[in-house]
C-alpha cells in the first residue's frame, strides 16, 4: 500500500472541502448567525490543520498507485470528509449530537437526503446552504472534481482511471475522451450548466435566490434535502413540474449529454439504458395514476403528484410534494421497486442503476439460452457491443453484495423494534441514497427515532450505496491491509 | 424438441399419480364420505384416460433427449400433475372453485403449505390425506420416484441426469453412485426411512395414526399442511419438539445421510453447507429467544417456540405453534431473512438454499480479492474442491432470476391493495415454498383474501420456487419452442 500517496490525496481533498465551506461561512456572516459563523470558522481551521499535517508527512510520496489504493483512497476520503464536514452542525449547536450530525452529513454527501432534523426551517441559512451544497458536491464526486482542477503532472493515466472508476456510479465507466482530466472537466461543465439552467427555471417561478440555489443543489445531486419542512409540497405546480423534469434529467447518464454536445443524437436515442430508464418511469407513472383514482381532486393533480414522486424516487432524490405513505398498496409497491432500480449509471442518482438491471436481465437470458443450447458460446451485448466477462462478473458480485448487505442491515436496524415496513424501507432508502421511506421514516417523518447503533448501520449503508459497495468492502477486507 | 418422448414421460407420471390417489380413495370409502369417493373415483378415471391417450399417441418415441427436453418435461409434468390433481377438491365440493383448488394443489406438490381453506378440520379425511401426501410426493419429486422404480432400458445416463438435475433442489446435484437409477432409489429409501421414524416418534407422543401420518408427510416434504386449524399449536410440547427436530433433519442435504450410511462421518461434519445451516439456525434461535424476553411465561416455553418457528421457517415447512405475526420487529425480521435463505441443497426444503448462499458469499469474496489483485487467477472452492465456473454462472443467473421474479410478483399482488408487509411476505412465503407469511397471510390467517389474478401469480411463484426457477423459465422462452 502506498500510504503516503493516499495521505497526499486526502490532504488535497480536505483543502478543497475547506474552500467549499467558505460560501456557507459568508452566508452565516451576512445573516449574522454568530453560532454558525463560529461553527464554520472552527471547522475550516480544523480541516486545514489536518490537511496541512497530512501534506507535510506525506510530501515525499513515491509514484505507483494501483486499483487497490484507488478504491481505498476513495472510501477513506469520503469517510474523512464526512467526519470533519459535520463539525459545523455540532459546533454551531444546531445538531448538537455528533452521531446525528454525522448521519446528516453522510446523508448529504451521499446524496441520500435522509434527515434527523424534525424542522429544517429552524436551521440557520449557512447550515442549510452547507447541507444542500454537500448534495451537489457528492453528486458528481469530490475526487472527480479534484481530477478536473488539479494538475496531474507525471501521473500515469491508470491512476486517475482507478479513482474515477471507484467514485463514479455504474457498472462500466467509460472515458468520454482519451485523457481522464478532460473527461472529469467535461462532466463538471455539463453538471454546472444543468444546475444553472435549473436555478434559472426556478427563479422564473418566483422562488427566492437562496431557495432556488439550495433546491437546485438538491436536485442536481439527486439528494433531496430541502429548505422547507414540507419539502416541495408548498411550492407552485410550476415549480414542482420544473423539479420533476430536472430530477429526471440529472438521472440520465452524463455521457448521453456529451454525445448530444457532439451531435450524436442517434446514439443517444438508441441507448438501451436510457430507453429502459424512460420506459420504467413512464410505466410507473401510468400505474400510479390508475391506482390513485379519486385520491386527488383532478386528473391533472394526480398526474403531477405521480410524476413528481416517480421522478423523485427513481432518481433517488427524495423530494416530496405529498405524503405518499398514505397512498394505496400498489402505488407504494411500485415506489419500493423504483427505489431498488434507481437512475442511470454515470448519473448523480443511486440505486442498482438501470444499466446494471439491464445487464442482469441479459445475464439471465444468456443463462436460459445456455441451458437450452449447452454447447454454444454465448456473449452478452449492450448497445450492440460485446460486454466483457469481467464486467459481468463484477455485476454479479455487486448483486450478491447488495443482497447480503441488505439482509444484514435489515436485521440490524430491526433491533429498534419498528415495523417491518419501516425497517425495510429505511434500509432501502439509505442504501439506495433516496431519503424518505415509509411509515416511521415516511416523507413527513424523519430518522431521529432510530437508535445510534441503527444510525451507524444506515451511515454505512449510505456510504456503501453511494460508492457502489466495493470501495467500502475493500476497506474491510484483510487482503487490502496485508503487505505483500 | 422430442415431443413424443415428453408425452410418454408425462403419461407415466400421470399413471403414478393415479396410483398414489388410491389410498385417499380407500380412506374416503372407509369414512363413507360419498362426495370425496366420487371426487377421487372421477379424478383417477380422468387421469388414467389422459395418461392412456398420451401413451398411445407417443408410443413410437425416438430416443434422444437433451437438457432442453429434460427441463421442459419437468416443468410441464408438474403443471399437468397439479391441473389434474386438484380435481378431487372440486368434484367433492370441498373446494368448489377451480383456481382455489389449483392453488391448494400446487401449494401441496411444491411443499409450500399456503392454504386458502379457512378451517381445515371441516375437510374430509380422504382430502386431508391427499393434501398432506402431495407434500411427501412433491418433497423428493415424482420424477425422481419414476427414475427409482421404472426400468430405464436402453436409455443413456445423460437423459436421467437431466431429469434429476432439473427436479432436485440445489446448485450442484451430485450423483451418489455412478448410476442415476440407484441414486434415485437411495434417495427414496432414506426418505422413507426418515418418514417412518418420524411417524413412530409421533405415535409415541399419543398422536392418532391418521394425524401422525399426515403430520409426518407435511414434515418430510417440508410442506406445512396440517390437519388442525391451529397447525401444531394444540399438540403437546413433546410432539412440537419432535417436529422441530425432524423438520431440521429433512432440511439437511440427503447426500449427508448417504455419507453417514457409508460411515464417512468426518466428511459430513466438515461439510460447509451443513455447518452454515446449523449455525444460522442456532444464531436465529438465540436472537429470537433474546428478543422474546417476557413474551412467554418461561424460558423453556420461549426456547421451544423460537426453535420450532426457526426450524419451520428455515426448512420452509410452515408449521406454527404460535402466532409469530405478533412477535416484535427483530424476531419477524429474522424470520423474513430465514425465509430467503432456506434449507440445504439436495433436501426437501426450499428457499435460495444454504449451499447457494455460501457460493454467493464466496463469489463476492473472490470479487473483492480480484479487485485488490487484478492479475491473479482466483478460483472458488467448496469443501476443498474447486467449483466449476459454469456452476458459479448458474448461481449468479439464479440470483438475478430470483430478484426479478420477486419484484414483478410483488408489484402484481400489490394490485389487491393489502399492506406492503402482507404482499412482501406472501410472495416470499410462496416463492420460497414456506406457506404462512405476516399480517393478512399470517400463521392464523390464509390466502383466500387474494384475488384470482394474485393467486395465479402466487401459483407461478410456488412452481418456480420448487423447481428452482429455470425449468419454468425455459417453458416461457421462445428458444425452447423454436425448431432448429
Amino acid at each position: 500500500m502506498n500510504y503516503k500517496m493516499m495521505g497526499r490525496f486526502i490532504a488535497q481533498i480536505l483543502a478543497i472541502e475547506a474552500v467549499f465551506m467558505l460560501p456557507a461561512l459568508i452566508i452565516s456572516a451576512v445573516c449574522r448567525d454568530a453560532d454558525a459563523v463560529l461553527g464554520f470558522v472552527c471547522t475550516i481551521g480544523i480541516v486545514l490543520l489536518v490537511s496541512a499535517v497530512l501534506w507535510i508527512f506525506c510530501r515525499s510520496a513515491k509514484k505507483g498507485f494501483y486499483a487497490k489504493e484507488g478504491l481505498t483512497c476513495v472510501g477513506l476520503s469520503w469517510i474523512v470528509m464526512s467526519l470533519l464536514g459535520c463539525l459545523p452542525f455540532v459546533i454551531s449547536g444546531e445538531i448538537p449530537n455528533y452521531i446525528d450530525a454525522l448521519f446528516e452529513m453522510v446523508s448529504g454527501f451521499t446524496t441520500t437526503g435522509a434527515s434527523i432534523v424534525p424542522e429544517v426551517e429552524k436551521l440557520s441559512k449557512g447550515v442549510l446552504y452547507w447541507r444542500s451544497f454537500s448534495h451537489w458536491l457528492g453528486g458528481m464526486g469530490i475526487l472527480v472534481f479534484l481530477l478536473a482542477v488539479l494538475p496531474v503532472s507525471g501521473q500515469k493515466g491508470g491512476f486517475t482511471m482507478h479513482l474515477l472508476r471507484a467514485e463514479s456510479p455504474g457498472p462500466n465507466v467509460g472515458k468520454l475522451v482519451p485523457r481522464m482530466k478532460q473527461t472529469a472537466m467535461i462532466l463538471y461543465i455539463i453538471y454546472i450548466l444543468l444546475t444553472v439552467l435549473d436555478i434559472i427555471f426556478l427563479l422564473i417561478g418566483k422562488m427566492s435566490v437562496f431557495e432556488a440555489v439550495c433546491t437546485a443543489f438538491g436536485t442536481a445531486g439527486t439528494g433531496g434535502f430541502g429548505v422547507k419542512n414540507d419539502s416541495i409540497a408548498g411550492y407552485s405546480p410550476y415549480i414542482q413540474n420544473v423539479c420533476t423534469v430536472f430530477m429526471m434529467l440529472f438521472g440520465v447518464n452524463f455521457s448521453c449529454y456529451y454525445l448530444l454536445l457532439m451531435k450524436q443524437v442517434k446514439n443517444v436515442i438508441k441507448d438501451e439504458e436510457l430507453r429502459l430508464y424512460a420506459g420504467v418511469a413512464l410505466a410507473a407513472t401510468v400505474i400510479i395514476v390508475l391506482d390513485l383514482r379519486g385520491f386527488y381532486g383532478t386528473l391533472g393533480e394526480t398526474i403531477r403528484h405521480a410524476a413528481f414522486q416517480v421522478s423523485s424516487i427513481m432518481t433517488t432524490t427524495g423530494f416530496a410534494t405529498t405524503d405518499f405513505d398514505l397512498w394505496p398498496g400498489l402505488s407504494k409497491a411500485v415506489l419500493l421497486c423504483l427505489m431498488v432500480i434507481g437512475a442511470c449509471a454515470g448519473s448523480t442518482g443511486g440505486g442498482i442503476k438501470c444499466g446494471r438491471v439491464l445487464l442482469l436481465i441479459k445475464i439471465l437470458r444468456r443463462n436460459i439460452r445456455q441451458i437450452i443450447h449447452p454447447n454454444r458460446v454465448l456473449v452478452v451485448r449492450n448497445n450492440d457491443q460485446v460486454v466483457d466477462e469481467k464486467v459481468l462478473q463484477n455485476t454479479n458480485g455487486y448483486l450478491a453484495a447488495y443482497a447480503i448487505i441488505l439482509v444484514i442491515s435489515f436485521i440490524a436496524v430491526s433491533v429498534d423494534g419498528f415495523s417491518v415496513e419501516t425497517n425495510i424501507s429505511a434500509v432501502l432508502a439509505c442504501f439506495n441514497n433516496i431519503g424518505p421511506g415509509f411509515d416511521v421514516v415516511g416523507p413527513v417523518c424523519n430518522y431521529s427515532a432510530y437508535s445510534y447503533l441503527s444510525k451507524l448501520v444506515l451511515i454505512f449503508d449510505m456510504l456503501a450505496g453511494r460508492l457502489e459497495i466495493f470501495p467500502i468492502l475493500v476497506l474491510l477486507s484483510r487482503s487490502t491491509w496485508r503487505n505483500k
